[in-house]
């Protein structure tokens, strides 16, 4: 029978966890993918109408690794009201060399919402500017929150813009993310927020642009995060077309349904200069000066093999 | 926490189950995908080189119904070397209005085996020659097994003749059949076996014609069951070529990576008449007389959907 691991007990491990040691395993993670030591098939998607709802089924290997892994993870966006969270899921492990199924993440979600604010956390490790004035954060919910809780690892700064569309919930996000030591402000506009911050991550589900190209500060980092399917989009077009550079999880997946890839199908991204964000890690420019930098993340299968192992390495 | 049923459980339930019940339970899975009741992306695949393997992930819902199935099912070749089954696998059930996993059936590829073979029992039910001289089956593994078990129930003919690769596996599939009423006669060839039989299953993972158009009676309905994957191949291209009917479970799926995917991308069944199995059951022809049928099974979601189902329904 396999190993089944509830979500109180992932949790609390992630919780408990060093940083610095869930940073490697995900950093890890963009490594063996762009460098090929990794086999991920397309992500596989099932969407419902009434209610809304879909589903993502990411997966895949890292080669002469124990596991391969099948993450579902599940939005269905009435489940609020049901007294539901609209988050769900579970992460697979099987053996790599016989199929055999060897553990059960029950995470409902949780470690993919980890995974994604851990890959936040790597970008800015590898990308931020020298110097950063604030940390802006564009959307409140769950994501938002995480993305602070793992930068802070990273990058040494306390001061933080919040900007959502519901004033109460970025009151909420205030009052939350204060008692970490932020000295947390409410943004009443994106503009205000990108005037103060050179380091910036957008987490919401929009599908239209809420940042602009002409409220930038030269020298920022952009981690765009909530673009992971078509229709969706956080940064107005010239955002990209000004960028010095655009750094990707998975070129693949960021041209086919990332925060680029309405731009790159009609081909205003040609010259460029575009990366894998494992490519950039390995790359021995890194540590040159980058001007305006767009970081798009949609996901990646590794991410869910490392997380996956991490708790297992853990338990 | 989702339900967790093992597979002694499932076993069991299948074993005392009323095969007319299970066998409309499967009927239903075919109606519901040609009538576009049912939501089916492509098959998620994933395979490995060393030790070879491949891990298939069947997913999707019928319209208005209470599940959501993952079904991943998997295949590790040298597996038996370690005293480990080849086959593995699982399916999740989630409900479809949250989201939220309901149950987690750890069936170990059984359900896969099951649902396979009843779709070779529905095939027979509504496709099969008015009089049955005997039941031909190429192939002596599991679904060899099945095959003709669920058959029991739908064609009233117990002579049967086998052909395997390995006289040694046909004497032991003999020898167990014959316990179950069957009069079992092993063949020495495809052709002695084509001779005698008008109801023929194959159900091997050839990747070579194993049965030729010049062998075949008149009157014979074939089930093939082995191609699921590109590189497989049961039957020489000339019985599709002389077949009168080509019925398939899925159309898209059979043409991408079925039985007839190698005919059909390079043209050769443009006149021929073709109908997906859920069509075929609804269709006031089917007790026209047929000729040469080829039925060609790939294995859909919607069958995973419905045995799983099943056992929910019977627990």
């Amino acid at each position: 029978m396999p190993k089944l691991i509830d979500r109180p007990t992932i949790q609390q491990l992630i919780q408990q966890a060093d940083i610095n040691d869930l940073l490697r395993y995900i950093e890890e993670a963009f490594i063996a993918y762009s460098s090929q030591k990794a086999v991920v098939p397309p992500v596989g998607t099932l969407t419902f109408d009434d209610p809304p709802g879909d589903v993502h089924i990411k997966y895949g290997y890292i080669r002469q690794d124990d596991y391969y892994v099948i993450k579902i993870a599940s939005g269905f966006y009435e489940n609020p009201a049901l007294g539901l969270s609209s988050s769900n899921g579970l992460n697979l492990v099987f053996n790599q060399k016989t199929g055999v199924l060897e553990s059960i993440l029950l995470d409902e979600g949780y470690l993919t919402d980890v995974r994604t604010a851990l890959a936040g956390a790597v970008v800015a490790k590898h990308l931020v500017p020298k110097k950063v004035s604030a940390i802006g954060i564009i959307g409140t919910g769950i994501q938002a929150r995480l993305q602070l809780h793992y930068l802070k690892e990273v990058v040494d700064c306390k001061e933080v813009f919040v900007w959502g569309r519901s004033p109460k919930h970025a009151q909420a996000y205030k009052e939350e993310m204060s008692q970490h030591g932020f000295t947390v402000h409410m943004a009443s506009t994106t503009q205000e927020l990108a005037r103060a911050c050179n380091l910036i991550v957008t987490c919401t589900p929009s599908t239209t642009p809420l940042l602009y190209a002409d409220q930038l500060q030269e020298n920022t980092l952009i981690t765009a995060m909530g673009a992971d399917t078509l229709g969706k989009q956080e940064l107005d077009v010239k955002i990209l077309q000004k960028a010095n550079l655009i750094v990707m999880d998975s070129s693949s997946q960021c041209q086919e349904h990332g925060e680029i890839h309405k731009a790159f199908k009609n081909g205003l991204l040609k010259d460029k200069k575009m990366i894998e964000l494992g490519d950039w890690i390995m790359s021995p420019e890194r540590s040159l000066s980058r001007g305006l930098v767009v970081v798009d993340l949609t996901g990646i299968a590794t991410q869910d093999v490392q997380i996956s192992k991490f708790v297992l390495d853990h338990l």
